[in-house]
């Protein structure tokens, strides 16, 4: 929207006249798709406008003005630089790591993950500001919308990509640092009804296969990798190859395999494969 | 709202009269959330009214009036002396075993879980009534919105805590005890083409961690413990821990270990760590 | 509805005034629910335009208007003679090999696999047509929505079961055969960043069971049996059994267990239950 | 709604019967419309509910709830007999004086007259009890969507006509007799800045014409007809007929002509032309 | 909408191509308009699914789907040429005889009295075929939507100007021939509770002021021009000016002045007071 | 709204918070209404925001976004502190010459008449920015929502009050001065197809009663007072009454009655009654 309220025009935002220059050509190429483009993209200043005026859309109800949650969303994104930078470096590396993302606006209009991350980024501020019922309202509308599950006070970094995104839950004392990569149906979980701090914290560059179950407050080193299914309920260390149900260390626990490239940024859940010579199948 | 038709105020509704309160305050301190806490909550006049208007609004769609989803769920809480007796079990499980639930209007307003296993009470009855169509509507409404997929015909207790929700699946002939916590992805399904009693039966105070899999008509013996990610198409006796893909019991098949503390109180998922000496990572 | 535009009647459509029957007995049974299903099924003159209402709506979103969607339903399904082929295929496996299933309306109206994979026929053949970003539009809508992530590129065959459908994610070069089931949290994944052929090709005949990981281009040959939960990384040979995590096959790699029936249509999960003597719970 | 809570059915109700019917015999012959009418007529129990439902739709917005107002709805007609009554006198005075009434079920739904007056009846009675911000609201949205603007202290009586409704104006002390007929535009309307009593009070059976204006607080006598486009300002007499800008009585002030028929059950608006035989045009 | 269902492009349909470039050019150099131009114009390919959709979403309510409107709609237009051709009739006489109506794409959006009157030929269409309940239930969407309450009955000529619209009634036997103007708050009424024919009918080229009110079956000669404010009972001769309440001839009775130039054309309210010699004000 | 972004909060802002106070009692009294009141009055900072939510909710559409109008009324607010201004004294004039109003929160959520004008004002700065599709846009949605036609350019000074509002048409070269107040139903119209200077001027304090229709480019002289049901042609002199179809001078035309009080401010529209010695009734 051509608003003057808030939201100054970052200098030299690149990403976001990309952004709208994909969005412009998708309209006119496609014009069944124009009017949704313009409303969700190109009849907004800046990237945090179209953000906030796409969440605000999808996380109202019948009960909860998208109006006003806008104006929220508008609000955090304009208080917090580090939020904007977050959501522009998350964008990138959903473009870089996600071959199935054709372009940022893709990004942005589409990916269930990258939406909810930013969302969960305007909540985890909202409880970091004491404002409870608030960030715990935002947490629920974006599990029902998003099918992700993310509790407001769980800290995530920056270029992070939650690929697909549905049925991931993150708990309330997770913390995942940098860069990041974590499939769909990924449980970073308590354990025990005691509060406290009991959730993994993830260290960067770490990659977690679709449907690891990871439990508990232990770690998972720099680098590492989690394989798709695996049930992980002690530290994994950094650069090492976690598999199975119940997890154990690729190459073994006293000498793991180390991996020498960053396996959340290749992507790469299965060169391991070649290590099981005994892969009985 | 407040309605006379109908919903009679409880006496000395003790859990509805506390439920207000933290409505009030959270009303009083968020001024963003007021509208919305005295729509669903302060407006109406017994907690099976606020109940039925927060379903009917999530339930509803372009071709499934609110309102007459409201009417439908009054109906039936009115109706059953059983359902209101469970909403207020399960309510004080999820504040009690959920150490991330922060309240009852938490847990009343925010819980996909709570939620989607109160609207299932109502398709249940409608099931046991005959109106199969109607039943079947509102269990598709569930899974669409809620991503549980918990077939009218299923057989849950009281003090049910649905953790997270996300993903859950239960089948025609499963039925669960009372007590039981059941955490996110997991799975009560049948086998088969063939119709019959094919399902799962859980028994009381049974704990089912994350993304678990139990198929066929099985038991899992009262106070069970089964571990995140298991696949389980066997008995399990009661009092055992079974965990693993395919699952095994925690101490081996003829000596397992005997839990002591009922499982889905504790929600403890992971203290049998200690046992897996041999855990290879 | 009454529409002369463009949705001529099929000759003799006996699935369509089958599944007519089956609403107007509905709605005359069930007031409750006449008016959704006057609304859904009994003013349109053909499954298609009713199948592109329920679509429209439930795909649409304040800023996707439902008209527009269901008029680019309607007009894939007039043109394509192959997706009203597949559309009677599927509701027919539904019909016949999901016990819950009670009619052809309730597959119709209810089932969220079976809808998901109508809207991904929509969303492929727009693909197809170089239509890129609308495709993608329909994908993250069918991804909210039904909570089941399918790539507008990969190929679906016919007669497909996709149960419970809550958690599926379907990759860009995937595809699956005729007459296959595929329960929920199912993952046709890919692996590492670099695009190309680099998912699972899935042979008719196919079963795979709840939460199954299936990642790279690998192929399940033809009646193959994925037992719930796996994790397959390498090819798994025809009318086999591959389960846990990592998936080996039941029997043995070297001489394995011969399926003798299709497993996808007797939908048993757990017959190789038997195989497992040694199995410890 | 098959709705237990409140709404008794009226024993032999006979025009709620006879409604239905008529709801039915449109449905059947008229499938675009089927859905509307199971939606607004056929699935309710009462009259009370249907026109609450009907109401609590047409009266809500996105920041008033449709089920909240059908509850308030239904509160007050359950509460107050004279309004139950009112209701059916209404409906039975459109059917019988407008000829462009064809059923029951047409003016129910159909005629903004009927449903803003039914509206007011419902503002005024929680105007009555001191509910007056509430009652302001109801006539505000009343005004918006029936462009009728009744102030609701205005005391109506029964079996009134307000016809085809646009554009009328009833002030705060204005009264309307029973069986009194209202065109379209017709102003009961009060000067000066001051409060008090200062709107007119129509008595029984008059007829005022489309566009009429009435100012101040005087009296139209019993079975007096008012004349389209007439402008009164002062007290008419019984069973005369006043017309023109500004109005004159029919047959001079001091010996007019006197009505033998009820003007509002006649609807007899221009027998009066033969009177004027220096009409000029 | 890019559909082929059904609307076929009309060869060389000149105005609907000079609309679309409006509505291009508006987009392009309003933002904030782009959305709502490119889903209620640019995605169509016919003025009619243009217009259908408009109606559609315009004349839809929580329990009359917008999808359904639009398919009726477009159906009609599509089976009746005389529409199609009234439709492009009336715009250009709106275009040419409002100065404030800056272009089709205006007239097409905007004006209330162009919108009312196409839904009505549509209702009018579906009352000639014996769909009664369907088209009343139209007539009171527009009535309730437009304040324009036009019976489905009422005939209605082409190259209808209805300026502004508000409060316009129409009676079920009133006609109205080509070339009129008729302004806001005019009323074509009956009188009495006879059906029958009961209506005033508008003869080719006349021009009824605002606030004029026309009862009874009386004839308004071909050319003539009513007065705003202007109460007629009696038949007005072609090609002369009534004004006044009740409405006298300009002129005289005996020998009324003739107008020369069409009046609906001219839209020249007000000429006529040169005549008033003796005007008091 | 919390809202940062662009409405600070007016210095002293008495009447907000006047409005606030009154918000807060009728919520606190009025629990049915308090969901309604927080999300319109009691959530938001500034009058501004409070009045742009209110009117983005009202205008908006299917198709036109309500956050959007949200953000340009915002906008517009803030750039022109003459429509802030304006604002306040509109509604301390509706409040203080309306009896029927009882607070400045009543005239804010339910008054048509100061809704539309507030929207005009917005739609009139957008007009004189030459962005002239976006202004008859919003013009158009008034005059759909509230019934109130204002061409985007009619010049409309302070302190105006438009009681009831229903029917009011202003046409594009009118101009109304302060302290102005006009019944329902009034037109300032033009006449003739030419474009161009020819509508009302209305000068300050003028008092225009219900119905009067004043056409072409005449001057009403300050202080004058329009009859109900006036039809005015010619220029009416200040401080003058003009009554009737067509108007006369009250007193005559070479010395009419002069009015010794503002008739806006005394609302009073019969006075001149009295004067009517011979007046017929």
């Amino acid at each position: 929207m051509g608003s003057e309220n808030g939201c100054t025009m970052e200098e030299n935002d690149e990403l976001w006249e990309q952004l709208r220059y994909e969005a412009k050509c998708d309209a006119d190429a496609e014009l069944a798709l124009a009017s949704y483009l313009y409303a969700t993209i190109l009849v907004h200043r800046t990237m945090e406008q179209a953000l906030a005026f796409h969440l605000g859309n999808k996380l109202s109800s019948s009960t909860l003005s998208n109006t006003l949650l806008y104006n929220l969303v508008v609000d955090v994104f304009m208080e917090d630089p580090e939020i904007r930078d977050a959501i522009r470096i998350d964008m990138r590396a959903v473009r870089e790591k996600d071959p199935a993302c054709v372009s940022y606006c893709h990004c942005m209009l589409n990916f269930k993950g990258f939406l909810a991350c930013q969302a969960h980024r305007v909540a985890h501020r909202l409880w970091s500001q004491g404002r409870i019922p608030l960030a715990l309202a935002i947490q629920s509308r974006i599990s029902e919308v998003f099918a992700m599950d993310i509790h407001p006070a769980a800290k995530i970094g920056k270029g992070v990509l939650f690929d697909h995104g549905t049925g991931i839950v993150i708990g309330e004392t997770a913390s995942i640092g940098n860069n990041v990569s974590i499939l769909h149906h990924v449980t970073l979980g308590g354990t025990g009804k005691q509060g406290g701090d009991r959730h993994p914290k993830i260290g960067n560059g770490v990659l977690i296969g679709a449907g690891a179950t990871i439990l508990g407050n232990i770690k998972i080193g720099e680098g590492a990798k989690i394989g798709a299914g695996a049930v992980v309920l002690i530290d994994v260390p950094p650069r090492t190859t976690a598999v199975g149900n119940p997890a154990r260390l690729v190459g073994g626990r006293r000498n793991p395999t180390q991996l020498t490239e960053t396996p959340s940024e290749t992507m790469d859940h299965t060169s391991f494969i070649s290590e099981w010579s005994d892969y009985v199948i």
